[in-house]
């Protein structure tokens, strides 16, 4: 069987596993104070290029979400998020659970318009019954985003610009951050994301990582205190140099962004294998999640032929979308058995 | 140097790594719907005898017990422990950030009685002013406690019994459960914490998994449409996999059982080195955690001949209390080495 | 000044107010537990129809949308309202600020329709990561809505079906239900909501009391324990008779339904005049709020001649949306004032 | 009957239902935008000395204690309060609704020791592993206490100043505010207590009024965006002008001070009686909360003549502590029935 349903159907990048092992037997103070959380930190800070960042590393994607947005936001204050955020719709209501309302933007293949940021930032102040309601606290967008689209740097430009000029802090959930970097179009750097963001994370679990997130603070106002926060939302790992075992080998010799590129290469080989042979990409993404509208004969045939995909909504009468999702696992020989198959 | 720090401060038991490694390149479905936590549930109801028991697997202990105890309470209620319970003390405030107060009880070595128990419930609803105050919704208990006892079976049956005729669950803490129940003196089986909780859960972490604790469910009224409540927990592993394999070769050849006698027979000796030579053992723990008054001479002296451990409360004039922890990691040569220099 | 802004512009009715005094120099016990309080329940029941419901006095509205909501849902769950209701959009993130999501549904002029509610539902559980979503747990309406729109009976036994039929209590937020029962065409009887409803409200605050809303429980499984959650939500007062005497007297001489009916007639008086001089209903509400599109020339007019209300929405360039409010206060010498100035 | 059970047994004090009555007919804004209550404000202000001071008014005491502490704390925080505070033990586990711990102090009558505060904050920061552990992040005290008592000057400045030096704020609970600064033995004014607390609410539902309590922020820094938190803890009333007419009427001509001074000098005659017939006073209250330990035969023997009064605890065999407390509407008949009862 060979697998595109995503990036986390195997386990740890042969590189991040090795290491793991080869640290197995040592023994360590607990919950993050030992030194390979250090080394991993400043190997982070020294990619994103900000010294003066606080780095925490966390275990997965909706606990991060969860701990960052319950640690920025007053208890008046909600995120604001597309529509079709990872926090609007597939975190069993994680934020809300920590007293939060995600406030809801129109989604353009994933992506929010700095417009629509400025007008809800408006409109909610020139409403005299603001009060009655939840105030804007903080902006979320993901990078690349649900659709595996990326923010040209003029847009997170734009979206940094307005947050900042609102008082709000612009968060990035960077799950699969190392694929929006290596996108074919993409001109945002690690840097720029450090800089125009007031606080985001490097997905570990869907780049190679068993699992871990890492949180980077670059703004100095916010977060104060978060180790408790961590503990109270369950990511505190008591082995938490696993955490820096992992990130450590992920950022000592660009492995991370290693395992986006040659992903994302994967996945536009496939893209264009696609289109070549005319079928359509529901969405132009750059990334290594790429969205098709097949005929269900076909998709049936490349099921038979122990391709294993997920269809994207509901199977259609005669076509559906579906997702193919590259990661660190996918080969060579992969790619080349599914366009022998089209 | 040679660790009794804790039982968290090396990796996995190599068991357990050799399955993490040779499943690794595997590819599965995500969040624990994978084959090998199926097979994990089944080891661990099959070990715990209830077939009819709900098994689920978390990733930490804070976690675990945030999650269990959301789950359970309804909004007006708290949750009874001992006031030197994980959840009282240490766990930043996580069981309040789920809006629930821990009322707290005595404790006795870590211990609480059922009559405790008894007085606290039969004195709250005897209190007319009962509505303006938080009512006891379920008991928490750890085996073994903070302190490294075990209630004996005569003891949990009580508090069983008790819980039960006041309609409230009870919840066992068992992140050294290995631990309590290879105790010298114990005479509770895994079978019986199964009949006597109504939820327990089996700790990975301390016990030689990287992460990993598993949640037993044997109420089969309680903590229905958990899974959602794992997610807004941030317990929810993407690669959820690693906890069914972890678990699996914990549970396959009893390895989770050998760890824990392995481990309390070396901290026996431990203990009876130091009685042996006049120390007092401050607690009178059967468990993998010991607790000495030593003279600080000593400790010292210990220490500079790369014994680590800690000390428990704050440094005395002369003499002060310290902690020695086994763990799978123990070697038969760390415990020659401690003993010869007493 | 003549105010048609809204129904709590002024303080209570004189019969409410009457009674208020007559009883103030007299001590009863506190919370609630007074026989003000036992008699205005009885009345309520007998009102209902409903021997067997409980009922509770709270404070205010978004009070009572918080602590019934709150005491409904399971941590899981959110709830389903119409996009435009008062929880979703008025409340301060109160709902959330309790740990759950307002699920929204497109609204047709303040209602929600069944349809929509049935596929919700539906493809809520048809998705198979729907573990990762906020299940439906409840639907909340209001009668009549924030439009001045009522249900009719079809259309309320339709979403009770549903409701039951997906086993998900319906709560019905009766903030003016006494405008809503006297509407012109309404053919919903209190009784029917009683039998339809798991849980309403009856609102006193807009119905000619100080404050205070009476919720009625007839749905038996739900709320248990209720009084704890009343205080925990500031809901109850120490001086609860306050209450009780005002509820028994909006029930002994059926006051409440009789400001209702007046309110309304003088809504539909205030309706025809500008409807028959060729002025826009922008709803065809038959409740005590009319919503009119005028000449912002005959909005200057009107404000000009000590007539105030409030704009619904931003001001246009010509022509804008206003809104006017009947209520125990508003005298017939008011009814003519305005007709003589359009 | 003669009712000594509390002070909220009865109604409001004439002059403020007077007022009510008086402006009941008015049409005002809603929410507490009206004149009223920024005239009440600013009385307020006037009393207390500040005039930075924000004031805002809300309905009941746990609902203000809620309001207040969920806006100042920090999720990682918990609130200080002695083990017998009213946050600690009789609001229903409101505070921890709100996500946050009760961290409790011993009690002497009621009262917290400084040097209790300054330890409890030294050895917190002192602990290795305080991140586990809930961070004090204010003080909760009340003044008079739950027992009647009432801080000196010298007592509440110590707090004040440790409170500060540890940069957390202090909270003061003045639901009985009117009778702690009429004490007998009182050297503490209001503008000491606005002076020396960041934060205090000003009793009106044991004080007069029908309900409502008026917080005062001095310190600058607390409580921006408070108007949001009191609607999501359902304290923001539609009528809010009620709120702003009874602190009116409180303030105007010193009503407030003059019932504290009247109920005070009652409940000293009671003790005075109670003490040289050999009864004794349990606690040395100089409020009007009086504790005294009587003969059972004497506590039938007053019941029996129709006074009326708490027990506080459990009925002993022989003796029982019964509570007596005046307010504004006990009368000099009242006092000298009692006392000629004895």
């Amino acid at each position: 069987m060979i697998y595109f349903d995503s990036d986390y159907t195997a386990g740890a990048h042969p590189e991040v596993l090795e290491r793991l092992c080869a640290t197995n037997a040592e023994h360590t103070v607990g919950y993050g104070c030992d030194s390979y959380t250090a080394s991993a930190v400043e190997l982070i800070k020294s990619a994103c290029g900000v010294d003066s960042a606080k780095v925490y590393l966390l275990v997965g994607g909706t606990q991060t979400n969860a701990t960052v947005i319950d640690g920025i936001l007053a208890r008046h204050q909600g995120v604001l998020a597309a529509e079709s955020g990872h926090i609007a719709v597939h975190e069993s209501g994680a934020i809300e659970a920590c007293g939060h309302k995600v406030l809801t933007l129109p989604h353009y293949q994933g992506k929010v318009k700095a417009s629509d940021v400025r007008s809800y930032i408006d409109e909610f102040y020139r409403d005299e019954t603001y009060e009655h309601m939840v105030a804007p606290g903080m902006l979320y967008i993901s990078f690349p985003t649900e659709y595996g689209t990326v923010y040209t740097l003029k847009e997170l430009t734009e979206l940094s610009e307005i947050c900042h000029s609102a008082d709000i802090p612009l968060y990035i959930d960077g799950a699969r951050l190392a694929y929006g970097l290596a996108a074919a179009s993409n001109d945002v750097t690690l840097s720029d994301i450090a800089r125009l963001a007031d606080v985001f994370y490097i997905g570990g679990t869907k780049v190679g990582a068993l699992f871990g997130e890492a949180v980077v603070v670059t703004n100095p106002k916010l977060l104060h205190h978060f180790t408790p926060l961590i503990k109270q939302h369950g990511a505190l790992l008591a082995k938490g140099r696993l955490l820096g075992v992992q990130f450590e080998a992920l950022f000592r010799d660009n492995l991370y962004f290693r395992i986006g590129q040659k992903a994302v290469s994967q996945a536009l080989i496939i893209k264009e294998a696609f289109v070549s042979r005319g079928y359509t990409a529901v969405v132009d993404s750059p990334t290594n999640q790429q969205f098709f509208l097949l005929p269900n004969t076909l998709i049936d045939h490349l099921r038979s032929n122990n391709i294993s995909f997920e269809t994207w909504g509901t199977r259609g009468v005669e076509q559906t979308t579906v997702r193919f999702v590259t990661g660190w696992a996918t080969t060579q020989s992969d790619i080349e058995t599914i366009i022998s198959l089209l």
